[in-house]
């Protein structure tokens, strides 16, 4: 019986077979404008993710989903696998509904992830993907600031129009605390933050890490329906919260029946 | 010695011995529009249910009650015994004042109760009773929304009256928790949810809830003093706060000398 | 070496060695009014009582105390004896500077105070003191509000103008859950609740009390520094607050060199 | 690996080696007008303190910080070592980027420091450094009020401009809680408050702590750019937060590039 009194990373029979080599973590969880998400749902889209492992945690909001096939499910966090990404890597995606409340559940969270990414499936590397706010009112072309474990790696990722050095503050959850623990273990990572001006859906932030995405790995990510929600944010007389109403085709995630944005 | 650091279950010693087949659990715990609380005090009286057994954790609020009778007691869970509810069924009702605070204290008391239900009492199917807001201003005839653990259940419960996928958002505490947490011990449930104009007591809703229980379990459950309320509803200028200090006859437990609404 | 990392009880030496006959355990910890930590305070004066032990507690607020003579202590709960307190019974005060914060620390706090009482001190019965209001706008005489751990009790008590039956509600913190632990463990008690029309300081609250105490205990507890601060408060045409800055003398526990009133 | 689901101290391999004679600490961790950590500050760069161990722990905000080289840390305390302080003592320095929230995990965090300063550094005196506020609008010559472990220190305090027995209420954290805690061990210490004006950053009281430090220890601490942030709050109309934003030159360490004010 799962004892779910703690955290506990449920894994897929099937698909926690295939076997991996040096997989890549890409983490995109719920945080401003909703970044991380879009991302990671894009992708898992694009390339047929396959569902790998859920993480359930008794740190996460006691909520449960109502589904659109008349089902419930627990807030949680989900691993997928790209096996077929692009030529080199396998790419393992960590999405979710929510993350955990306070400081204690945030630190067992992370190490759980991180355990499991490092230590079962022999991960070396992780991007995790969020939003970070310049507070310019007139912001057309969004920058995408990186930040890293290791200030060598710097010079590696400097040639894909990421912004290294100018970011400052502190980072909430997983988007930093994932890599300064994959630091403590010997693991390497970055941060990939589009710059935000909605904090609720900023599809502008999106499509800049998605360009920045597409240089580091030579893929295309297909961004159709992203610009479909720009397109409706631009002709909006009324706030973002109107447009988040309607989730785009892309976001409604039939298979799981999970809804997209969890706030 | 009760050891009150954690969540406990103390058994009533006399009904606890009586056999049980497979029964059911009806859960009617605060929420909004106390529809689960009054649903279940309903049965309660109508059906003259016998304690089972309480339930005590130090995760409820640190609150004591004061008795009519000059008694003291803790805040609580309830089960209850109805053994001759109808022909074919022996039903549990879970009720209580408060449900816990923090998820670490949702997730341990639902446990608890789930493992309470499935490992002693060996039983197989759960009802969660509760609200739900459609944020309509004039609500009439209000529905019953319902969700399944398991979606093949669905059509055995349709012919009831209850709406089914077209409930959305999330579900806080044991209305959704209990269910998640019964699916992944392979058992089954529906959650009811009666459409809710009043947060605080909403009688309409309890009657919705109740017409659809009569159809399920082939009963009548009287509904006369939810009639009163609902007239005394209408009639007032003032807000419903005024009406909540009146509770109805039937809300007044004698026997426990417990209050019906605590908030 | 202590172990702050929970909720300790540190004996004093020399007269945690005096023997004790079924002592009676009277709490007066801060809470409305702060009714019951005055009263701890008049017959800690009066009768001279002696330090018995300290309670620490990591659920306390993380707060230290600056004192009159330039040192500094850690809030905590203290237990002193009396012992010629009348001619039958051996008395012990629990009061302090605080209350545990979460439902886990006030479970965790109480249950370790009625073990110290139960096992170590061999009590049996307890009050608990504090406040209540009735919301009164003129409340002249205020009324002692008594709620007992067992109705067969309150025939004993109610010949000492203690209105019983008529309190409704909950209450908060030590002041209730000592008495139902205590309960559950076959101890009984009793909680006294002046009628409170101050939240802050109420003077007439802890008349009141002193009132009901003296006939219990057939004593004569001097009430000149509370009458002064009663005079005080009604010819003050400022708020309560002024009146807390200039505690009266009683109050000022040179001794001790701690501060009577926390909030 | 790490164990970072609780508190823990990670020592410097090289600078943990060296041995010390009864080292004094000196904490100057975030609080009232950052008074403790400018300090700190002022310290480790005037003295080139060596670093010496650093503390993790999963109380603190779940954040991790944006460096200037581009690279992320996990919020901690640092301990710092300056063996050549004066012809007498070897001087260790707390100071970090956070407390942690709750009681539980401050007392955590506070008996975790007090472990390793006394039984790994065989430590015997603690000043703590922090911020008082009398309320005082036109605050021209800030004092520095003491507040001690023993009452019979005060004397040997007094001759160096030190206020004892005039500061009242309650002190908040690692300031008071290191005191009591070492008190209870049978260390003893001194806290240092200055009267603070600004609860943002307040450079007057900083000056007036720094005046009672060097006569203690007969040493000169240089305050040219502690001056120089008092000027620009001066000259400045607008509010002291704009004076935040530009940190003074002193308080840019480079070396370990991490920000100075963390709130």
């Amino acid at each position: 019986m799962l004892n779910l009194n703690k955290t506990i990373i449920v894994k897929n029979k099937k698909n926690s077979k295939i076997k991996l080599k040096e997989p890549i973590l890409l983490v995109g969880l719920p945080g401003l404008g909703n970044v991380g998400t879009i991302v990671a749902d894009l992708l898992i889209h694009q390339f047929k993710a396959k569902p790998l492992a859920k993480l359930y945690s008794n740190h996460f909001p006691h909520q449960v989903l109502m589904l659109k096939n008349g089902g419930l499910r627990l807030l949680n966090n989900r691993f997928y696998l790209i096996d077929n990404f692009n030529k080199k890597d396998n790419l393992i995606i960590l999405t979710g509904d929510t993350q955990a409340i306070t400081p204690e559940g945030q630190f067992d969270v992370n190490l759980e992830i991180l355990n499991y990414f490092k230590n079962k499936l022999k991960g070396k590397f992780i991007f995790t993907i969020g939003g970070y706010t310049t507070m310019q009112e007139d912001l057309k072309n969004p920058k995408v600031f990186g930040n890293v474990t290791n200030t060598k790696i710097i010079d590696k990722f400097k040639k894909y129009d990421i912004v290294f050095k100018e970011s400052r503050g502190a980072i909430l959850g997983s988007l930093g605390l994932l890599l300064v623990f994959a630091k403590m273990q010997k693991l390497e990572g970055l941060c990939l933050m589009g710059e935000t001006k909605y904090p609720e859906l900023d599809p502008m932030a999106v499509k800049a890490i998605v360009s920045v995405l597409n240089k580091i790995f030579n893929i295309t990510i297909d961004t159709k329906d992203v610009d479909k929600l720009i397109k409706s944010i631009d002709n909006s007389n009324n706030n973002i919260a109107n447009n988040i109403s309607i989730p785009p085709p892309f976001l409604d995630n039939k298979e799981n029946s999970q809804p997209s944005y969890i706030r």
